[in-house]
């Protein structure tokens, strides 16, 4: 008899479980159960979507050649059953039964499974607002909050919006709306955006979105939504204060969906997700769950977590409908918390720690910023300006973010692969990757890096974050400051931090300008803190004991220039 | 008393090793001797150059900053001595002293060194065709060259050029003539162009090139120039035919440059080049190497090797630069070969083993092809084609290749890491790498290869390479071969190789117009043989034992369709 497969969710995990099962037993009975009327919706896409990048909305639910995927699609490509409109509302794990509800008709379906796949996603967080009723107030998650958004945009109903939380999504939809021509102000509680990155990388995709227009109001929170006829018209910050505007798209993250895997006794973890072993199985050998409902291992400190990410929900998925087949064959060695996101004409990504997250779990490490091209300055090369995290026992790779102009995507992707792999240092710092000038510099920017991580590790220079630099300024410290551009670049842009000014090349001839005390605390930077760092090494030659470089130099500097 | 310091060589690695000697002491003697007349040329850049992506001559030989790296610009940035136009005609290792003639007034001088670095470089290669002395034909390798070449372009002096030899830099020139209306044949011994990849993923690039005018003439050799008043006039092929031309340029590889080294005793290695430990030291302890002119360890089969690539070259410095200064503290890995270039629109690279090179090495591996887009369709993703090797005993990643339209760097960035962190199949195959729908698909191209190959090593498919089935209509060999597109697509565009057309979908109704007998070979395929794929799944699955996929797919078809 042919095994019955049921996969509840018919989004990104379930649609991939299902197809994956079916490749790997051509006369499994496989149904998906989705509550939403489309299958297999490409949301990561929405925000381009409704920015405008496409108008095709079939794009968001076809095939790459163009076959919408419903019912039809699943049955005559795939041979699976995929009900829309279908909400299971009851799963037994004693009987292998699941009890769905048709949305439409309201009828009631019950059904047995030898192997059940759970990939019920998760649900925006909408917090309990006065006013969270009001027409106009959305989340960015659904095909109908991606339809309601488009129709905003194309219809030009929308003058000034509001976004709530500065994660991924509400900086994607932050774009796509301010590209629009609408006044967009995006509200976060927390002093930074993109919190997943360090603050001072943060900081300048912050610098560089209002640059573009877009109006930031951090460490706020919000009170209210206020609304005129049953319309919004405004949001009201915990401060008191009032911004008006027509639209506001919630996005301060998501709760996995669990209540029918939690009612049927299935083991939920602490941070509320359904809790898999590698195997994708929950706590019932039959069940298995894969997407934005799990919690999953994290790589590096193998505790379990949440990382409700499409790719992530994908690969889950693949070992999921595999283990239904074969059993226990695949294995998901779980996440290092890859993001990446694109905004305006930066990028931002990061793989593995921040220093942030790497001081929660008291791991001891070394970091370095990296701020250099991303190819070439003759072949129209970008900056990009890196942290590198390095685990101080192991020497291995930790974390690396990168934010930028150029090309972030390689770089994520390559420290991705040795986050994952575990890579020391010392063997980066040697990597043998590719190189041509239309793809990236003679030293590739992530082996850079690494090399200036490898410089700071064996003790060739102490580095001071912009950050450190800021706070001992605004503390007035007493520390000689010195920028060693050239008298050009100087001319053309200084910080006015107080720093005195000595070109590198005059530096060794205008030693006995500096201070007669070798204690005391002098910070060498310039453009991109190379030329600092050359200078930390001659001061350091010539008796100078607590010198620092700054590091990533005048383009990490976040700050008012 | 300071460390004397002398290094041989001011193109890549010369400067490199010599800079960081100097940061790791501000007070060594540390002397670059230089035959040509620049120092630091970007060489890898001169392609670019020529085409007119830039047109600033000094961008090649100039800081970030703008500053050209003379002798000036190293002595007061750097306190390095750098002398131009002077050759090293004598290393004595014995009285550690170099002698080295000024190419200007032919003055002899004398120099003791405490540590000694060789970065000579390399040639290229010119074998002794009657004619070589005729004005036109050039290599392109030093800043005259260059010089030569963009004077040509600019003023419009050639209407005809050939191209001996289709390597990176022969590619590379390639376009930048033919970018400006030149007419350009380029001639190959192998049947194929760009060697280090295999060559039906060659034949695509091939084809792209051939497509924007590129004349290609494969397995053939030059025998002669021929001139007229001293000038070319055209190249005259092996089978007696010419190409009539007013320039020629010569890029069958180089040599490494090895002359003093070899007169002083050091050792030399079964290629020609330098032979050097992992320290970047040669056989006598005092004397290191970097560059092109030195073997090097590669990191798969352990062997010595020749990798004369600018970034190799960078890498190697730095270590060479290291330990003269604190004795043998950094080490350089060795290679995997990996390698990238830009042609027209598409890029192609590799790194590790290609199926010629593993066979060479009598390496038992797998390997799949993965024809897919870099990120989503409606993002305006761009076709990928990769190949990827597979150690049979080991399951760990030994070999990519990627040729396309799309973003082959990330691709050929992650698969180095992976290579040289001898990461498995299993763990890629689940790899936390950067998604968002401006950087990649949901399944990232690179991870979606280790799918394909895994899913072949647990005997999910078997596939066959198109140029075998090009091999098997050819010798009219008795096989049924599929196409599973649907029938708008098979309408545009089809193979014509015989095959039968039976949409995927309408398969499972259509056995009964199979073949009675089971063990008939079935070759299946589509656009890019994921549907191919599952279409073999199901006919094993009604008992059919020969089935095997296309891989790639009609994309990866280089042949005429």
């Amino acid at each position: 008899m042919s095994k019955k497969v049921i996969v509840i969710g018919g989004s990104a995990a379930g649609p991939k479980a299902a197809a994956r099962a079916r490749r790997l037993d051509e006369f499994a009975d496989i149904t998906i159960i989705q509550k939403e009327p489309d299958f297999s919706m490409a949301s990561c896409g929405f925000p381009y979507y409704i920015e405008g990048v496409f108008d095709n909305r079939n794009a968001l639910i076809a095939t790459p050649t163009g076959v919408v995927r419903d019912s039809n699609f699943f049955l005559n490509a795939k041979n699976i059953k995929a009900k829309a409109n279908t909400e299971v509302i009851k799963i037994d794990k004693e009987s292998k039964q699941v009890v769905c509800k048709n949305l439409l008709d309201e009828s009631i379906d019950e059904m047995t499974y030898d192997k059940l796949i759970i990939a019920t996603g998760a649900t925006p967080k909408m917090p309990p607002f006065e006013g969270r009723d009001l027409k106009g107030i959305t989340t960015l998650h659904s095909m109908k909050d991606s339809d309601f958004l488009k129709d905003n945009v194309v219809q030009k109903k929308v003058k000034h919006a509001v976004i709530v939380g500065a994660g991924l999504i509400g900086i994607e939809a932050c774009e796509a709306l301010r590209k629009n021509g609408i006044e967009v102000t995006v509200i976060e509680m927390l002093p930074q955006i993109l919190p997943f990155l360090d603050i001072e990388l943060s900081k300048l995709v912050e610098n560089h979105a209002a640059s573009q227009g877009v109006n930031f109001i951090l460490e706020k929170s919000v009170s209210r939504f206020k609304g005129e006829n049953g319309s919004l018209i405004g949001v009201e910050l915990s401060d008191g204060s009032t911004i008006n505007c027509d639209l506001a798209i919630v996005s301060i993250g998501v709760n996995p969906n669990t209540i029918i895997a939690k009612q049927a006794g299935i083991q939920i973890g602490d941070f509320g997700g359904i809790i898999t072993n590698a195997y994708m199985q929950t706590s019932d050998p039959d069940i298995y769950a894969a997407g934005d409902c799990v919690e999953i291992n994290h790589l590096i400190t193998q505790k379990n977590t949440l990382a409700p990410m499409g790719d992530l929900a994908n690969l889950e998925a693949r070992v999921a409908g595999e283990n239904v087949i074969l059993g226990n064959t695949a294995v998901f060695k779980g996440t290092i918390q890859t993001g990446i996101c694109k905004i305006f004409d930066m990028s931002a990504g990061i793989s593995g720690f921040s220093e942030k997250y790497a001081k929660r779990e008291n791991i001891e490490y070394v970091s370095a910023m990296n701020t250099s091209l991303d190819k070439p300055g003759f072949m129209s090369g970008q900056l990009l300006i890196s942290k590198i995290l390095v685990d101080k026992k192991t020497n291995t790779i930790i974390g690396y973010q990168s934010v930028g102009f150029g090309d972030v995507s390689r770089q994520i992707a390559s420290a991705s692969i040795a986050i994952m792999g575990k890579l020391n240092i010392d063997d980066l710092a040697c990597a043998d990757m590719p190189y041509a000038p239309p793809f990236s510099l003679a030293i590739d920017h992530f082996i850079a890096s690494t090399h200036i991580v490898q410089n700071k590790i064996k003790g060739l220079f102490v580095g001071i974050n912009v950050r450190d630099v800021k706070q001992k300024i605004d503390n007035h410290e007493d520390c000689l400051i010195i920028d060693v551009r050239s008298s050009d670049e100087f001319r053309e842009l200084k910080l006015g931090i107080g720093e005195k000014h000595i070109p590198l090349g005059m530096l060794r001839k205008k030693l006995n300008e500096l201070p007669e005390d070798k204690n005391k605390e002098i910070i060498t930077y310039c453009k991109i803190s190379l030329r600092g760092y050359e200078a930390s090494l001659i001061l350091k030659a010539h008796g100078y004991k607590n010198v620092k470089v700054m590091e990533g130099g005048i383009m990490a500097w976040p700050y008012k220039k």
